[in-house]
């Protein structure tokens, strides 16, 4: 792996748990000259001394940036890159943090135009359910894979120092396609969390939900600790990678389905059998 | 609470988890004079200091018992019951510490006849994904709340010993109503227990399973690390409380499909207002 080159100037358009992390990483890999900020908690960002400065509007801090990370909500990437096109240098290289990769991927395409060869599209596996710059950590990515999905556009140098910069910052990246990224991670990631999302709003909803927060055990802290994430954000997430979700989220009900008719009917040989098959992949898991 | 007497001759029917620990924390605290072990894994725990005799015959190691403390799985209770009736002492007090509690009390009430008025019904509320008695841990109910269902016939004498064992190992006894106890339970347990099984189940059929291993982040690891339970004791447990874990599981699945019908009709406003529903009860939650 090539070592990262200094970027002079590196924008982020999104200053939160991410996007934080991220500029406190490379400040801290000496990766970057001046780091700049942009987005509603790019002037938290700089108190916290996360970045050296925030400027409001993304096509002024964009200018002149050698590297620009979008780290906003999914949601708000297409206006980005519109917002930004118009003034994007042609050596500038840009990349993301979002967690579905399809969706961004095409917005980019469409809203880039000769730029989108610049565009090396990256989802970090890291993340907590806390949120904002005030969560930010550089050693949130230590150890952690970095997944990238270049595109048949993408320029070679550019996907070499995005890669560069994860390994810098202690990540591992690992290359997938699009469409390869968005169905493993409707399993491993956004289906657990719309998951602890259901079961935290089916107990929040019961007559007796004000008891049974203080009869919670760590089993169903650590089940639903997910289900604290950002809102707004998760949102985007399930809605940007609807389809695999959607698949996947049936697929689960289907399992919970096949349980609870095995529990109805009191077949204690067959429901332990189907548990002892959950139980044994779930050994597997690391930590 | 009055401070619990010594017992001279406790029988653990079961030295798993719950039953290994509360072995080695009634010695711990001082409460026990010669501690029997009976049941599969009662040679371990004896190996294991966490009992002083293994026995294995329960109608032998009841005979002359103080205390006997049922902890084996909860399938096994109605035929133990049984077998130990004959031969109880008159001022022998039992007690368990089954997760569901209407089932073996009416599996005890059934079986002992005279004697159930000596059965205290009891359900720690700690536990481990581990088991055995290798997992066993004298501070395992340290700070836990211990819940007690006593019966109309459950003597009051006994209730309040059952309680100062509980209070003496550094556990919070509270009265609850089997069914009260039940419900809650199907709610914070058995439910979260149920859907880290689906979760897994359902991941670990699909064609990638072996792929995702390797993706699986913090949020996947805590969502379903429950779903590494035993299985017997879990195909147990729900099945013991199937009435209020399947209108539980019914809730769900609803929830789910509430949150999926939004994924899939890309209606960001409402599915955030949804997720934020469900944070914000689980922000409430301890810990």
């Amino acid at each position: 792996m090539n070592p990262s080159k200094v970027w002079g100037r590196v924008v982020f358009l999104g200053t939160g748990l991410i996007g934080g992390s991220m500029a406190a990483a490379m400040r801290q890999a000496g990766l970057a000259g001046h780091l700049v900020g942009c987005g509603p908690q790019a002037s938290r960002a700089k108190e916290l001394g996360l970045i050296d400065e925030a400027i409001d509007d993304p096509a002024v801090a964009v200018g002149a940036a050698d590297l620009v990370v979008l780290a906003a909500p999914p949601s708000a990437l297409p206006e980005l890159f519109r917002q930004i096109e118009p003034v994007l240098e042609p050596e500038v290289v840009l990349t993301d943090v979002a967690s579905t990769k399809s969706t961004v991927i095409s917005a980019a395409r469409q809203a880039l135009g000769e730029r989108f060869s610049r565009f090396v599209p990256a989802h970090p596996i890291a993340g907590s359910e806390r949120h904002g710059p005030d969560a930010a950590d550089p050693e949130l990515f230590t150890g952690a894979r970095c997944v990238i999905c270049p595109q048949p556009e993408t320029d070679f140098w550019a996907l070499q120092q995005i890669e560069a910069i994860w390994t810098a910052m202690g990540a591992r990246p690992y290359r997938l396609s699009a469409l390869e990224h968005d169905e493993v991670f409707a399993a491993v990631s956004h289906l657990p969390h719309l998951v602890a999302f259901a079961l935290t709003a089916s107990l929040g909803k019961r007559p007796d939900a004000e008891s049974l927060l203080g009869w919670a055990g760590g089993g169903l802290r650590d089940t639903t600790r997910i289900a604290a994430s950002s809102a707004e954000l998760w949102a985007d997430i399930l809605i940007d990678n609807s389809a695999a979700v959607v698949a996947a989220t049936d697929q689960f009900v289907e399992a919970c389905n096949a349980l609870r008719a095995r529990v109805q009917a009191g077949d204690r040989t067959s429901l332990a059998e189907q548990i002892e098959v959950a139980s044994s992949w779930r050994r597997r898991l690391r930590g």
